[in-house]
């Protein structure tokens, strides 16, 4: 009977295997409480160590910060719903008794020391310690005695919501930042695809974090700047820490389970392959003049005791098997090194025997063997039996020959396994020794493995900005003044791509664009707000010159499509989301919108989109695109002070319409709807009608209908 | 050397594996020529032999054809082009020689006699030949030295398109006839996923055929509906089919390989299977009285000849493999019998050899036994071996034991072995004869298929109608008169189903619908249409009561969403359909249209949609529901004599909108859209300015904007 325990839980939030893992992006588990002043919120990342919490005094706030980390699962405590998460979440209400208070700030103090030298408040420590408390239990290891604290759980970092562009749910999905929207099964890239030259999986980590949390602060901003800026005209730089990084692992996964002690030999031969990578990273540096670079470079310990235990202790290319010898090198142990001796000997003992043998007995065809049942064996053909000594002893009969053994081979045997078994013994528990020693630097690795990883972000930023010509933003400017710019996704699929500008200030913040479907509305929307992302993560953006302001928040609601999402009204949703832009959007956010009110009768959605663009440019001042069909909101808009109208054009081109992309000042002209039904081949006699119709209600109207321009 | 020749050539619409194949569906190839009078269009499935051609004299015409077929494959004359195929049909350019007029003369009349008393025209001679050609070239067979002809192609109907309601591929699609479109990835089922009841694979594909081809023949479709009727009112009958039907195995397929040479001895014993079951359905049909029943019920050939034939010949439970014996049965043929009989003597005397050879010996370990390297022998253990008898003959020293033959044993061992290769090989010819033999019988036993698909097909409209309520539809009609209709695919899906009436008549063909998104607009009109189709193709209809013209074509215009296709405008693509709609629907067609304009200004789209409502009204008088955001479309609507408004209203219950999905008549009230803004939390402020807005144009408009209703 085996006897089994259960050593390990796994769950979808807690997987640190990394086979099962993608390795360029976060794993993260989530835990939500609420408390008398706001909620707490943590996210861990098992595999990785990354550890953060937050406090969000409402409930839109927790949604929009789980959307930004998108746990595979979550805990909740008792006082918590897990509604907020998404339905490939996997929620659990954990174990109340891990959420309490004190149980929490114990378990917390206990790694990280007070906690309110690091969280804000009782929800936020009580949600930190219940994670902490789920690692452990579903922690993985050897289950070799070692204790249930995870050692590599060495930073927990508090952070404010304010300190980032708010992206919420909606935001990340329409600006299709992480995940393409599936377009009828056609293939495509997400932002992160374009953007992502990033050499290693700490880089790719790092990136992705950038861009779930865009800054707000200026200097922090050019900071990120000044560094892409030196890489971008330094090729040579960039080239070589592309090289070296590439040669990086994944420093902080190797980390992590050498301290949860499920590093084999390999991962410790990767470890140190990683650090010798390091001096030369640091001597690629040597001569940066950026702040953020040079402090990153300071950062880079090379951990020569590190390097050296490993380079000492395990063998290159040492057995994948913890339990069969293989992995300690030659010389780092004397009793190690004796045994080896003695198994070494003794197999050369049985090595020499068949010549010896076949010289002792006359017959050449006499042969030493091994197999694994019997073991060592001397074969004598059956035509030559009569040779065999007296002190062969017969072992097994075969068709042509028989196998023998002598005393002394089989006390070479007995020797030989002895040794072998005790080597294999004692290298275990010398790599166990080295593996917890190695564990004891998790944080001086971990702090290597952050710097590692901002280096190679801001290599991969610099990369992207050199090959395919971005411009180094004005952050902080008193409005959007875009030149040239372009969609840094679209761009690269479309075999050319058309430059456009764009002007939003203080004084004129809001613009209507009008223009037929496909003419380019929607790709110059998500663009202007691509760009602020960019800018505000520390990026280049596409454009020939570009000066934005420090967005707090970008909304976004475009109707996309009638998608039908359980029986719920399309329209419904999309008054929620105009209900919340109405109340959340400050005049130092980008609001987009495209086409308001389509779910609904035309008189109504274009009674809600002009109260919505009154509003928006009488009371709330955000930086705003509105994209519609409602050609009437392009007189409201030249009747406001601080709006515009924006449009695309279509041009015939033979029998078939094509759009130039190219945005203008003023308003579409109408008549492109009637245009196309003519080409389509729409009756002559409908089309006049339906030119006929536009002008009696354009007269019926008092010309309010007429707007014109372009 | 293994010399090796092309015997067959797979391509994805010649494939014949039933293994590859669905079932219950036909895998089409097709064939296109142009001639000067029109087009020649064939369609084979070979792994059935259904084969039909057309012949088209427009290209529209083509395209709407193919969409029916849905063709997996096709082969085109050098004077046409692949383009009307879709994109998963792979088409070749096939050998024009194949498309010549002689040649293709010659082989349509070689299979079927003279072309012309089959065929249209030169273009359907030269399609079907061509087709037949490649059939050939693509064959499946043995390679037993049979011929090239393919001899269960028995079958060519030509049909005219004109003699079926015309279902374009936007149909198809829209009214998701045959697959369901992919809302998000989330499950559904299509119009024949819910009408399929039929037992056996035969069935299924004259379901599909019939939903691929309604009827516009009144007397054809009302010899369906009394024969469904039948069924409906006799349960007992329809229980009893169905339970002989599950047994029927698909009897096209099975003769098609035994035609071919591919059918093995379990093929044969499947087809004796079906026919036995037969007599039995003839015997349930006794007392049927609808003429097509009874019609169907004289066309039940027994085929007694074939069934006594295979049942004498082939063994119950034969081996797949064919060269290995157990194919026959005992008693049906005397060479093969004798030499079984040889064999079985032969065994027998080793089996008996084992007790004999004891007793002889005394050595009562003593055992005879097989292996398949050394053939028999007899095995004595090595203590034993002092008991061994002259005439053994050592074969084979193992390590306990020494195996022995003796030269009767040898003998005795050769004559089997002899024995059973010849009875082998006789088997083999007598299963080839009996096969061909059958083979002959190849178009009594499609005639037979033919009669069991059409039963089991009527068996499901009649199972369905019984199971789901549907009624007995009117067909024929001067206009719709739907009491109670339903959504047969719908009211699966959805826990309630509100039931709606139609009417529309040849005085007021035309409504407009108005209403919320989700209230039902889009529903009710696809319920039309379906039932439609329904009725006309001999099914019963989800609905209390109702009778229906015979629409000799559905149109349907459903924007569903802003899919981008290739880069191409939407609007440019519903442009497209609306003029092919207002080019080829007749009075007697329906047409369907939600939403048009969408992709342009709402003053275009409006005009559009007003000018295209007084064509279909003032010129075509076609059947149309048209669904609209446009409000002031139900004031045009008033004004017309033959149209009229309908809508759906949404409730409001407590702080959410709820759909009622009643239809009523006139206008739908136009304030929903700013409530739902007011309930999903809008600031009032903005709720107040939009209805001000609404207001003030209405009453701009001069009151044409204040439709109201319900």
């Amino acid at each position: 009977i085996v006897e089994r325990s259960v050593t390990r839980v796994v769950t979808p939030g807690t997987l640190t295997e990394t086979e099962l893992l993608r390795s360029d992006d976060n794993n993260f588990v989530a835990s939500l409480t609420r408390g008398d002043e706001g909620y707490g919120l943590a996210f861990l990342d098992v595999s990785t160590g990354d550890f953060v919490a937050t406090g969000p005094d409402a409930a839109a706030t927790v949604r929009d910060e789980i959307a930004r980390f998108d746990p595979a699962e979550a805990i909740v405590g008792p006082d918590a719903d897990g509604e907020c998460f998404a339905d490939d979440c996997m929620v659990t209400a954990y174990d109340p008794a891990a959420f309490a208070d004190d149980a929490a700030r114990g378990r917390v103090a206990d790694y990280f020391g007070s906690p309110d030298a690091h969280l804000g408040g009782e929800a936020e420590v009580r949600a930190c310690g219940a994670l902490l408390a789920y690692a452990e239990y579903t922690r993985g290891g050897e289950g070799d005695g070692a204790g249930d604290r995870l050692d590599y759980l060495t930073h927990l970092t508090r952070y404010d919501p304010r300190e980032y562009m708010v992206l919420d749910g909606v935001a990340l999905r329409s600006l299709e930042l992480f995940e393409r929207r599936s377009v009828h099964g056609s293939e495509g890239a997400a932002l992160i695809d374009v953007l992502d030259e990033t050499a290693c999986a700490l880089g790719g980590r790092r990136l992705k974090d950038w861009l779930r949390r865009p800054l707000v602060d200026a200097d922090r901003i050019e900071a990120r700047h000044d560094a892409v800026e030196e890489l971008v005209a330094d090729p040579l730089t960039r080239d070589a820490l592309g090289t070296d990084l590439a040669d990086v692992y994944d420093l902080e996964r190797l980390i992590s389970k050498v301290s949860r002690r499920r590093a084999d030999a390999r991962d410790l031969r990767s470890l140190k392959a990683t650090l010798d990578v390091v001096p030369e990273i640091r001597a690629t540096l040597a001569e940066v003049e950026s702040e953020r670079l040079r402090d990153l470079r300071a950062r880079l310990d090379g951990l020569d005791d590190v390097r050296g235990l490993i380079g000492n202790a395990i063998r290159e290319n040492p057995e994948r098997e913890l339990t069969e010898g293989g992995i300690i090198a030659d010389g780092y142990d004397e009793t190690l090194d004796e045994l080896r001796e003695t198994r070494r000997a003794g197999e050369q003992w049985i090595d020499d025997l068949e010549a010896q043998e076949r010289e002792r007995t006359g017959v050449d065809s006499l042969k030493v063997g091994h197999n694994s049942v019997h073991g060592y064996y001397i074969e004598v053909t059956n035509p030559n039996l009569d040779a065999v000594p007296e002190n062969y002893e017969r072992r097994q009969t075969l068709k042509n020959s028989e196998r023998f053994v002598t005393p002394e081979l089989k006390e070479r045997e007995e020797e030989i396994m002895n040794a072998s078994a005790r080597a294999d013994d004692r290298e275990l528990d010398l790599f166990r020794e080295v593996r917890r020693e190695v564990g004891e630097a998790a944080e001086r690795v971990q702090r290597v493995a952050d710097a590692l990883a901002t280096v190679d972000a801001l290599c991969s930023l610099a990369a992207v900005a050199a090959q395919y010509d971005y411009c180094r933003p004005t952050v902080g400017a008193d409005g959007f003044e875009i030149e040239g710019g372009r969609h840094p996704v679209v761009e690269r699929t479309e075999e050319s791509f058309v430059p456009n500008d764009l002007t939003l200030t203080r004084e004129s913040p809001l613009a209507v664009v009008t223009g037929p479907n496909m003419s380019g509305k929607s790709t110059y929307m998500r663009q202007a707000a691509l760009v602020a992302v960019l800018a505000q993560l520390g990026s280049f953006v596409p454009a020939r010159r570009a000066r934005v302001p420090l967005v707090d928040r970008v909304f976004t609601r475009v109707g996309a499509s009638d998608d039908i999402a359980g029986g719920r009204s399309t329209f419904m949703v999309e008054m929620t989301e105009l209900a919340d832009i109405l109340r959340d959007a400050t005049a130092d956010s980008l609001v987009v919108l495209d086409e308001v009110g389509r779910g609904t009768s035309t008189a109504d959605g274009y009674a809600i989109a002009q109260a919505v663009t009154e509003r928006l440019h009488d009371e709330v001042g955000a930086y705003t695109l509105f994209a519609t069909h409602h050609h009437d909101l392009t007189v409201v808009a030249e009747a406001l002070d601080g709006a515009r109208n924006l449009h695309f054009r279509a041009a015939r081109d033979g029998d078939d319409v094509t759009f130039v992309h190219e945005v203008a000042e003023g308003a579409a002209s109408a008549s492109y709807g009637i245009e196309v039904a003519e080409q389509a081949g729409v009756p002559p006699g409908v089309v006049e009608r339906a030119r006929d119709v536009v002008a009696e209600r354009a007269e019926d109207a008092g010309g309010k209908d007429a707007g014109e321009g372009g």
